[in-house]
């Protein structure tokens, strides 16, 4: 498998779980261990920091991508690898959609899911074909694949479309599935070397 | 209370339920009864076009905004109303926010849960303190509820802010409970007449 820019998603709080930090930090292992791209929303605290500083342990590379209205709030001083600031919370969201070969949701809040809801919505329209997983630690997301079981069962999801996200509650697990769907991709949807 | 632009989100579907589509027509005749604009996604099929018939049946203002690329997929040939052509799905979504005073979400797929996690996150950072309420009906948002109770029980999500939104499965009670939540924000926050 080529090296890849993994975007994450996730919470800028550490939740009230220790398992939620621990899923963070093991995915920034495995990213660092295959030598991929961390590509995230650029937070240094809450599990962005956690996930971020085992990446650059781990010696791989980081790209934050950070709105200049979040810096109180996502920040606390230190940052971790480059960081690209973007104008807007829509510039953000697009930057990192376009730098990267797969997305992975880790535990967060209304934002976390506005992202989530996003590559979604872009996925079901072919603007956007990249993988997209759930890492679903404690049951974090069992409110939210519900709605999608029964957003498909009342019509107004397709059944071919509840599968364009893979879940899984181990990081490693889940990047073998998103690296499997990277491989049977056309080379025309994934981002320029 | 003034004339309001009222947002709604909704599926380009029907759904499974008839519920669905007779709540989409209820909260439509009470736009109109109001004498509140429409601002919507467009759309002229599913929710989208028995809500805006409903407007516009009544005798009030139905604003459209629409991107170019999804033309195909919620539109029939036929228009309701005003049109407005965005140039992209998130210049659709910031034009809808921009000229609106309160949200509103009907049932839907992926998309309208993009928009609904937009405008709470949006909410959130304080960048857009307007009104949301979600329409429940036959419990369809029952998953997501479920899933804000426990991302502020796991701490990714304040006490406060799951009181963001609010919800009814009545269209009237709904549109009440928005028009008194818009009398207590300060003009600023409000489009310009
Ligand atoms: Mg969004």
């Amino acid at each position: 498998m080529p090296q890849l820019n993994v975007a994450v998603f996730c919470g800028s709080r550490h939740g009230a779980n220790e398992s939620y930090t621990h899923a963070a930090i093991a995915l920034g292992e495995a990213i660092a261990h295959r030598q991929h791209t961390l590509v995230y929303g650029g937070g240094s605290v809450g599990l962005m920091g956690s996930l971020a500083h085992a990446v650059d342990d781990g010696g791989a590379r980081v790209v934050g991508v950070i709105p200049g209205v979040l810096a109180p709030a996502e920040r606390s001083g230190v940052t971790v690898g480059e960081q690209i600031v973007a104008t807007s919370m829509n510039e953000r969201k697009a930057a990192i959609c376009q730098m990267s070969h797969c997305f992975i949701a880790l535990p967060g809040g209304y934002g976390t899911l506005d992202e989530l809801f996003e590559v979604l919505t872009n996925s079901q329209l072919d603007i956007d074909r990249k993988p997209i997983g759930i890492l679903n630690i404690e049951g974090y997301y069992d409110g939210i694949i519900e709605w999608v079981r029964n957003a498909a069962k009342e019509a107004f999801v397709s059944p071919e479309h509840t599968e364009l996200f893979v879940v899984d509650a181990d990081p490693v697990a889940l990047l073998d599935k998103l690296e499997a769907a990277i491989k049977g991709l056309p080379a025309a949807v994934l981002p320029e070397e």
